[in-house]
């Protein structure tokens, strides 16, 4: 199954199991309190940082530019996320991943957003179907399905499995097709519950087996709560990839090696081209001697 | 399914997909060229490296000891391993694996090593069939069987597969059940072929969901001939033990962390643990502001 993504100058970027892993960089995000001058250039209608962290992502490998402005700070999220959008499509030739849980900010950017972006995010809660699936709809965008509803996040594979089904039916019924349809598997800390990594690799490896859907993953949020976080993260990564995940939320600039040797494994890297591309670049920037 | 293993006082070791990944320390072996003192010492009949490499790997985490004495340096392979089989027996109490393709040598190994040792290895090839499968059965040992035949390592997982199955019903035929069997799915260099390690993890993947065998993997020749070896072969291990491996023979000083990880990841860390103790130990090794 392929999930087609187009940039604003019409380029495809390919989302299947037989691609590269695409890598949504996830760093244009106020939230978190660590990104407070971002958060406060957004307030501003400053977007400096915004083409900034959108060129650098690129650099660092990312194939889909995640675009977030919800923070306290930011009063009219419609009108900062058009202007993040239309400031990171002028900077960057790669799709946009449209962040948003508010309608109107969505509906706002889907409007202007050029080539064919990704929506972050649609849930099994009905208000989020009834939001979300009708602008997907109407702008042929491809969308991400986080596997939680109006009950929460189930904490076994086979409930995460059921509501992926329904978010695909539901989206179907729109005209949607499934290969439009990323599904996020979920992330819970092991630190607070020591199963949660193996329910949700369980879950992704059912989808990918059973539903044949694509799918990404916010994988930080593993290791919180723990120490040598890092470590933790990029190991998660592996593994959710080997268990089906082509097209996570990362931080690039961190998880630039985990992604090439993860495509170098799975196949993905002909004659190791790109990690070896990134390896001379390593040695470029670090003479021997040094 | 569970692979029982016992040490020379009788504790046993347990292979399970349920219980944390086994580590088989590969360092007592020398040959590569690398390990020339180990040879040296071996072949003048000094115990010295062995013991402390067996305490060592023990110490980092190694379940099971490896134990292979072969190297140009070796006169005698018979005498040499007994000798080493019974320095470790002697100085951890952890089971021991055999590891030679010289049937008197296996066999003397086995006459003396105490506890339930593991053989290191059977393959499909008929020679090694018919020299290592009755010192298994005769012995009560557990084995690891190599995905490869009289006709090499196969470019597919279904052919690796098949050879696995034709081990398996070989032992049971002479009384093995297959729960005392690892198969050792075979890992060749993505440097060489880039879908090398993709077959590999199909391999264990198949192996362990059509068979539901224990799966075991020596990791490190999936990056032979490229740089950033360590990163490639970290990466690859998580993939693996994702895709079902759960005793890898890696050398643990190397593998600590990402092993730990591994099985705070897999849901057999229960509360962090081991993955908390090895932290405060990194802690006391390298105190704040150093």
């Amino acid at each position: 199954m392929q999930t087609v993504l187009r940039s604003p100058s019409g380029k495809q970027v390919i989302i299947s199991p037989a691609h590269p892993v695409v890598v949504i960089g996830e760093r244009i995000n106020p939230s978190g309190g660590r990104r407070k001058e971002l958060a406060a250039q957004m307030a501003a209608g400053d977007m400096t940082l915004v083409r900034e962290e959108a060129r650098r992502q690129l650099a660092a490998g990312a194939g889909v530019i995640d675009v977030n402005v919800q923070s306290a700070q930011v009063r009219d999220e419609a009108a900062a996320l058009v202007q993040a959008v239309e400031a990171v499509a002028q900077t960057v030739d790669a799709p946009i991943c449209i962040d948003s849980n508010n309608g109107p900010a969505l509906a706002a950017a889907l409007r202007v957003c050029p080539g064919r972006p990704l929506v972050n995010s649609v849930s099994g809660e009905e208000a989020s179907l009834a939001r979300v699936l009708p602008l997907v709809a109407e702008h042929r965008a491809a969308v991400i399905a986080m596997a939680m509803d109006d009950s929460g996040i189930p904490n076994d594979p086979q409930r995460r499995l059921a509501i992926a089904e329904k978010i695909v039916r539901r989206a179907e019924s729109l005209g949607i097709p499934p290969e439009d349809i990323l599904v996020d598997s979920l992330t819970l800390s092991v630190g607070a519950d020591a199963q949660a990594a193996a329910v949700t690799l369980e879950t992704i490896r059912r989808i990918r087996e059973e539903l044949g859907l694509n799918l990404t993953l916010g994988a930080s949020n593993v290791s919180f709560g723990l120490p040598l976080r890092p470590a933790i993260n990029a190991g998660f990564l592996f593994m959710a990839i080997a268990a089906g995940v082509n097209c996570p939320i990362v931080d690039p600039m961190k998880m630039r090696e985990t992604i090439l040797v993860a495509n170098l494994l799975r196949g993905t890297d002909p004659h190791a081209g790109r990690f070896l591309a990134y390896y001379r670049e390593l040695q470029r920037a670090q003479p021997a001697g040094q």
